[in-house]
């Protein structure tokens, strides 16, 4: 038995204690599994009398979390404060400049700060360990950094918010509207009061800007992502995809292409009896494409105390072995900007929602634009007719530009006939 | 950048040759992740002529697999013949008198000879790593006992044979018996000749047992597990199973339980709108239910060349890294026997299928024992009438004892009325 690894944790919101109940718990197992006690010598968090259910009396209690990183009796700072600026970037910087290894679930500060964080840990013989910064308890770092280590990755792509998978799932389940679902998942606390961080698609994009880095070897860059969120989904959407045989889910997508990295993450339509469309409600789900292993699906809990700290403590363990990895996989020398895609050149399907005056010449008018952008028609359906009042039209193409597609919308936009902007959403055939 | 680590290839089918292709197609990649050149320096196979693609020019050739293992120009040893027995046990115990890390694919050697190995590995200072073994490319054994190493593992089940589960795909798809879509894999070379080692649960025994062993912290003990094939599952039974809301699957399972550990390969009812219903044709999926992260799936390829090359190389990746891990996860001082559940006390509830004459009193007969057993009915089903012949009664039962049903199933089928044996699957309600 080697001598015990002192663990400090900045942040006892929901994960931190989880983490703190799971190293209490579990300390037989972890001990068997890593040759050494771990055990919490320090903690921080905003509000000192809170009640957690866990058992500070033997630790150290600091206001400062910035104190937890420097306390001389912690070797592992857990860092579960949140946001890329602030404490949570204070913490992070005294512990690297300490030497320390830093275990965080902080997605913000690798998606905003990457490059500032890989030129840390260049100056440090600390490390940063972030399983818990992407998909909760799924081990999709572990398995993209790995366990699939062999592999030049093609793409990288899933459901990575499991606020909006749990309100689109609903929404297909109920036939109910957006704002409904929305509202009813507010109140019982699955969606924040400000739920724009999830539902406009920031949170997935952070997520996927250090699944992107770790595929492609470069430096997490989430200002090049084209981010659309979910807001704009009407429960007509979700009954005409369901005819059409999809399902909508948002998905962040990250493509390596011969004209560099695309980036996406919007709602788009995936086949019905797809294992993706399967994942339901709260879930999370990451689809790994290499060239040798094909496409690997990990699924699980994306979030909740738990199985973030699942996440958490996997970090840990692999700290107590000896056996932490450099940020991006590789020697931080040898990770470059990533080269950005341009979105407007990417090619694909497309389902597109138009709401137009029920009255003859509207189609004619519709097919021309398409025609003169090389636009062409997989499936043209009209839901009733009522003459001269508006009425939904959904089109969906076969594989064209963005380019194209978006030209394509803003024309029909600005037809006489058309009473608001058109709706456009990916078509993604995933097969596996 | 560190030496060159020198890799030795025992068995060059094809796993073997894709391995070596992947080291050479991606050698900078591999140059990167690891920081050290990775490079094939001997090599073994049964026919040394036979056109693999590959460029052996600058390879040391041996006939004798074992030769492969003591070359001292190979740091690591890669046994890919496969097999409990013969070479590569030979090449396995020779690579660890040496004090070489091992890399396999080889699930029988694990599954039968785990208490061998291990005792291998505690007079040798080498390792022995086999994510190739279990579920081809999907990084299941780096997920179990690395990224999931926070957990107590309630259970690990899933689609563990590719084989059995392309066949019940293809039936379920096409409503074709069992016979006919086995004929039609085997000429396609996707089931072999003699088709029992995947049909009748071993290969997914084998994956099984290494599962569970690492699940449960003990030794692969394939002699424990409850196996049962697919031969007798009928088209008839695909179609009562689809009418009842369920697919059909091979599953691999191993449960804690409060009377040990329960392990069984058996075809099971799923429901048909969970995502291992969508797991089809030739894939693997893997459920792990850990105490902290709860359930989390992985699927992916399951077999097949360059999936299992992934695996192998994923392999050597870690110990160019210096992160080879004992072999489950633990010091192997702290791996005992499993303590296995007898499966007649299991709980579940059950499919059953009768084929009885359709004359009075039947029902009654039947009624009669399942109340004589306390097996209580969830439904019954029957297609059709046919006077005094034999008709297909379909029986879904609540929670019971596997003794109770497997008594029920024993009186049913020395009616009178009954012309067949019944016939039992368990329903698996999956919930993630």
């Amino acid at each position: 038995m080697s001598q015990p690894l002192k663990i400090g944790i900045a942040g006892l919101g929901n994960v931190g204690a989880s983490v703190f109940r799971l190293l209490a718990d579990n300390a037989q197992l972890l001990r068997d599994r890593t040759g050494c006690d771990i055990r919490v010598t320090a903690v921080s968090a905003r509000t000192r009398g809170k009640n957690r259910d866990i058992d500070l009396s033997s630790v150290a209690w600091h206001d400062n979390p910035v104190a937890v990183a420097s306390n001389p009796d912690v070797d592992v700072v857990v860092e579960l404060i949140g946001g890329a600026d602030g404490a949570a970037h204070e913490v992070v910087k005294t512990a690297l400049s300490l030497n320390k290894p830093v275990v965080t679930a902080n997605k913000a500060l690798l998606g905003k700060r990457g490059a500032e964080i890989l030129s840390l840990l260049k100056a440090s013989t600390g490390t940063l360990s972030f399983e818990a910064a992407v998909a909760g308890g799924i081990p999709i770092i572990k398995a993209l950094r790995e366990g699939l280590a062999a592999n030049n990755i093609n793409g990288v792509y899933g459901i990575l918010n499991g606020t909006c998978n749990f309100i689109l799932s609903d929404m297909s389940r109920t036939g109910r509207a957006f704002g409904d679902v929305l509202k009813e998942a507010q109140d019982k606390g699955y969606a924040e009061a400000d739920p724009s961080f999830d539902i406009d698609g920031v949170d997935a994009a952070h997520k996927l800007s250090i699944l992107s880095g770790l595929a492609f070897g470069c430096v997490p860059d989430v200002e090049h992502i084209e981010i659309r969120g979910i807001r704009k989904i009407t429960a007509l959407d979700i009954a005409f995809a369901a005819d059409l045989g999809f399902k909508i889910k948002l998905l962040g997508i990250a493509r390596r292409t011969a004209r560099g990295i695309e980036q996406s993450v919007e709602p788009c339509l995936v086949p019905k009896d797809s294992p993706i469309a399967a994942v339901e409600g709260p879930l999370n789900a990451v689809y790994v494409d290499g060239d040798f292993v094909g496409k690997v699906l990990l699924m699980g809990a994306g979030a909740g105390g738990n199985a973030t700290a699942s996440a958490v403590v996997s970090d840990i363990v692999d700290i107590a072995r000896g056996r932490a990895l450099p940020l991006m996989g590789m020697d931080a020398g040898k990770i470059g900007p990533l080269k950005s895609a341009n979105i407007r050149e990417r090619i694909g399907s497309y389902y597109v929602r138009l709401m137009v005056l029920d009255q003859p010449g509207v189609i004619a008018d519709i097919s021309a634009i398409l025609r003169d952008h090389k636009v062409s028609l997989e499936s043209v359906l009209q839901r009733g007719r009522d003459p001269h009042q508006a009425v939904p039209v959904i089109l969906t193409t076969h594989d064209t530009t963005e380019e194209s597609i978006q030209q394509v919308a803003a024309e029909i936009g600005r037809l006489k006939t058309s009473v608001e902007p058109p709706y456009l959403m990916r078509i993604e055939e995933f097969k596996s």
